[in-house]
């Protein structure tokens, strides 16, 4: 599991560096940022945030346009962001759509073919790129939270509920709350898992999900931009997941944002209040 | 001067956006960058900072990547950014170098031909650029400095120092300080204002400016990475400008930054002093 330094630049005092390597899980080389803060001089083993992005972003987006790093200096954070799918691959239908296949991996175990070899997200970012974070970098094992953005606000959701206790805490920026109903999730789900009767969507369904957790308690903060246009036309449902959480007596906060879009501008403006919250559980204090 | 809105992204509890317009004195549609603070609705005139981006830039990249909005939220102040050049004009030649023509106005009135008619950078963002801004933007006239990079750097410097009294600060972040003697400019110098002894070079390059300035105190504020591939290579020569300043006896500061490169990923990391230095100036206090 050797990794190849693609690019390192020097920001707000720390590193942010891009690295390949052959991921075992999705068959394909892969490529992932992680913000190495200055506080990795210290010789300290550091808390991780993972990040998840949205719909056709490769791990360039966020490392770029959220302004993350000042906050992740701020605080004493390694932040690692994935990409959003496997690429390269030439599987017949996968860059047909901007919704799916290439830079729309929607972090499940795909169970369908042609899908099924390397559509495995969900265990690249829960599973092989953690360890592979641990073995590599100053990561204080077991100090870790996880966020994304629309699929990867979901990705980030299924990841906490699914895997109670692995991750410290869960935010999402204008996430997918119920890809089961809504057009994005079905049309993925149909094509990585099958139809619903076929298969099993409520496993990859926080709204879903939420109904069964059983662990550590676990708060969701979610994040709304109220102008933006995919929560107008049906595809975040956030109403549901906060009816599933309040029915399920999961505690949730749902941050409505005036005249935010869906947009990198959007996440830069809130990003620095996530990491802080973040920040707060795993370093277990008020900041 | 009419004014078209191309796009608009709540951030930072402003706006950014992006308009275009039939520039007079470029002679094409050209697009610019504005960034309006939570300040304008409280139907106050604000200061204005002016940026000037560097080689093979547009508009986006500044707007994207620098992460500039937050400060000028914090301190209330419109930034304005605009594009490097005439664009879609075709001009034989505009576009078979990354470092000439398109993308690379380089902030000076060409002289020669083919360029002379509309590669007229300096006055478009010294003159009609400012002009627009005042009529359509709550801007308070007078009350403007300007900053830039690379090229941009240049730029800037050499707006402020050919137009006494104009901008209340000046800085810049890895400036071409000398460009009659660097590549870049020996070559873009070349080809818009002719050979050095058929044209004057030295009024368009901020190492010659400086010696004969003559106007209120102006600080030249000038910021460098140490692993800057363009500072080793001689493109920069911020010494020139230095010495000249010294020996002319215009106060100057150099701020050296260890480790960093020529990338928005430096950028980013001390657009905030920038801001804070020009906002200091321009509202005549401490912050």
């Amino acid at each position: 599991m050797a990794l190849t330094e693609e690019s390192s630049n020097k920001i707000f005092g720390g590193y942010q560096k891009i690295f390949s390597h052959d991921s075992e899980e999705v068959g394909c080389k892969m490529r992932f940022g992680v913000y190495l803060p200055p506080q990795v001089e210290e010789n300290k083993k550091l808390p991780v945030i993972y990040w998840l992005s949205g719909l056709t972003c490769s791990e360039a987006n966020f490392v770029e346009k959220s302004g993350a790093q000042r906050y992740a200096a701020e605080y004493g954070i390694i932040i690692v962001n994935p990409d959003t799918s496997p690429r390269g691959l030439n599987i017949p239908g996968d860059s047909e759509n901007w919704d799916f296949g290439v830079g729309a991996g929607f972090y499940v175990n795909a169970t369908k073919e042609p899908w099924k070899k390397n559509y495995r997200m969900f265990s690249y970012i829960t599973s092989e790129l953690p360890k592979l974070i641990n073995n590599n970098f100053p990561a204080a094992e077991g100090l870790q939270s996880i966020m994304g953005h629309s699929m990867g606000g979901h990705g980030a959701l299924i990841s906490a509920l699914k895997n109670p206790g692995m991750y410290k805490s869960v935010s999402a920026f204008a996430p997918i709350c119920n890809p089961s109903v809504c057009p994005w999730g079905i049309k993925s789900f149909t094509g990585y898992l099958g139809s619903e009767e076929a298969s099993s969507w409520s496993e990859w369904d926080a709204t879903q999900l939420v109904k069964k957790y059983n662990g550590p308690t676990l708060e969701l903060l979610i994040d709304q931009g109220l102008e933006d246009n995919f929560l107008k036309s049906g595809q975040l449902l956030p109403e549901n997941l906060i009816e599933s959480c309040t029915s399920s007596k999961v505690p949730a906060i749902l941050k409505k944002r005036e005249g935010y879009n869906h947009s990198y501008y959007y996440i830069a403006s809130f990003i620095g209040e996530h990491i802080k919250y973040h920040a707060e559980h795993l370093l277990s204090k008020k900041l």
